[in-house]
């Protein structure tokens, strides 16, 4: 670490052809910014589910073994022989990690965007984000109201622009509610204060009482639990009475996917007036937004032939919004303590973040836990 | 039976709630055909698989029995208890079957273009053409060239819309090749021809090497078998040399969806020039038409985030691209004997279509068997 922040150190997750995976913190300089670009000293950036497939990828982290010193720590782990072909495309590259963050301007290039953001605290979406300093472009940065700290400013990308892609996909795709798995993460519950605020019609599935306990607090109106078994009952009234076609999923494995088409394919056939063999002409959408079951996916196919499945990745929602997303972004930057407000429960050093005990927590994606990362804590 | 049509036999098929299905013949009266009408005397009617499902629905035909008498047969077949909820709908409700058919106009309504079809032979779509007489709309009709026999001009909508409504479906949704599944089938044949005559590039998902050899001798030019050691590299050159990004499935069931999407991923990544954790950024789409493998579709979701499955029904395409039809129609009618001849196996009266031995062949739904119901044989 420099203290002019002409270098800093920067997360490296790199996966050797060997089976290896290696997590180490590099000494980096900082690249001058050119015009457009402005320098940030990163002082928080959160560990997002998302960010985790970069950083430890397919590897096994019960393998996970610490060595260097405490200073410049190294993580080693073994990537399963089966999952080494998906890591093929990365095979020996050394990748920096981190969506999404906050930090200071603390220099900038010559442009009038640019000089305007100097001193300021700003939200930063564009990668690496887990570095000490970060040269980015002016436009990608998000200049923060005042008495917004970095930590309030981190997770303005990922969870509140998916949140919004939801109900955003939803209406593109002329449906009136919609339905949510896993739904009290961090991006669950703000998915409940937008459509609360919004007056959407959400269907929030959850596996166990105590997340469905932590939705009813903030004021959730349809909670049903998958491991309860009344499940398909619950779930196709919640569906009969918001209306709800269209669900993003986080699971991905296992039935629940299909589940959910059935159980709208039955809400759909109480209000249908004559038999058909194709089943309802109401045509049933579910978006596999995440993997945190890394099981097959299995589709009974009970649900007629009026539906679809896809993968949901916010890049692509961003790049088909275009210039509508700019609104979204004004809509965050107003409601960033409020609506799109972010928990967490530990702030670690880079250093910190390569602890094996702290691994062990993060990477468990459990709801309720969620990490930032201050590089330049200390 | 009446020689003038006033009344005739009609195919129909009951599930009652006790959860037996009974499949028999009933005298019903034809009706007077209003101005836009004709009366057509039905000689010639396909039994497709999408017939199929009417026809015996989820009933398990290895516990059929005949009853009745050789002019009135009665079949009779259990439904398990485990695929009754699938039937809800239609519960005791007799069921007229067969999507489409061909015969001569016998009587029509006033209008002139009901009067204008009088003693020609017409294609017809509009259901229950497992009658002796059916009066239907004119426009539901296509008056056939002549020399063109019933026979010829029965299977003049299913199977060619569906194979026409394939090509048009990739064109639309911006692919430029496309894969089928159970690809020797008489659709698969057909589709073969029309991607030969307008070069598209079609990639022939086949089971065994006699299937492969049907394709073949019709001039296929990709032919994979998914009995082959070597499937997912024959697929996945072939998606390579194709570029095709779309699939029709008939099966549905097992992993062939996910193969296909997980060798398209494979195939678009060899000309992918930067790695991206989420997989490529091209568009992997199957649509599941069929039904042939009844077991869960099962995904194993390797193929990145930017994929679709869904459902892929006929009336769907339609009513999508409305008027557009017209154009399709207007081909098939010119290469009824050629791009959409099809072949039958056997033609039956519907006393014979009742017959446990017949229907042990067709309801094996098998590649190269397909049976034509003459509802007038004598």
């Amino acid at each position: 670490m420099s203290a002019d922040g002409k270098t800093g150190l920067q997360l490296r997750s790199l996966i050797k052809k060997s089976g290896e995976l290696e997590i180490s913190l590099l000494q980096v300089p900082t690249p001058e910014p050119s015009a457009d670009e402005v320098v940030v000293r990163v002082e928080a950036t959160p560990i997002n589910p998302s960010d985790l497939g970069l950083l430890v990828g397919a590897a096994d982290m019960a393998t996970a073994k610490a060595a260097g010193s405490k200073d410049a720590p190294v993580i080693t782990a073994r990537v399963p022989e089966a999952a080494m072909r998906a890591m093929a495309a990365r095979l020996d590259e050394s990748m920096p990690v981190g969506n999404e963050g906050a930090g200071v301007v603390i220099g900038t290039g010559s442009s009038e965007a640019a000089q305007a953001l100097m001193g300021k605290t700003v939200s930063v979406i564009g990668g690496a984000m887990y570095s000490q300093y970060r040269t980015v472009k002016a436009s990608d940065c998000l200049a923060l109201p005042t008495g917004t700290t970095a930590a309030e400013g981190a997770s303005w990308f990922v969870n509140p622009f998916t949140a919004l892609g939801m109900t955003e996909t939803m209406r593109r795709e002329g449906h009136k509610a919609l339905v949510h798995t896993a739904a009290a993460s961090n991006l669950g519950q703000m998915l409940n204060k937008i459509c609360l605020k919004d007056g959407i019609g959400l269907v929030n599935i959850v596996r166990n009482k105590d997340q469905a306990d932590i939705l009813r607090k903030i004021g959730a109106k349809y909670i049903v639990d998958s491991s309860a078994p009344t499940f398909m009952d619950d779930l196709t009234n919640a569906l009969v009475e918001t209306g709800a076609t269209i669900a993003f999923d986080a699971i991905g494995g296992g039935k629940l996917v299909g589940q959910i088409l059935t159980a709208m394919e039955i809400a759909a056939n109480k209000t249908a007036k004559v038999y058909s063999r194709y089943g309802s002409s109401v045509h049933k959408q579910v978006y596999i937004y995440g993997g945190l079951d890394t099981r097959p996916t299995e589709l009974n196919r009970a649900f007629g032939m009026a539906w679809g499945i896809g993968g949901w990745l916010l890049t692509s929602f961003l790049q088909k919004v275009g210039a509508d997303g700019m609104k979204l972004r004004q809509r965050v930057a107003a409601e960033l303590k409020t609506t799109f407000a972010s928990h967490y429960t530990q702030v670690v050093s880079l250093q910190e973040a390569l602890e094996l005990s702290n691994i062990a927590v993060y990477n468990k994606r459990a709801t309720g836990e969620k990490y930032l990362i201050n590089p330049n804590k200390g």
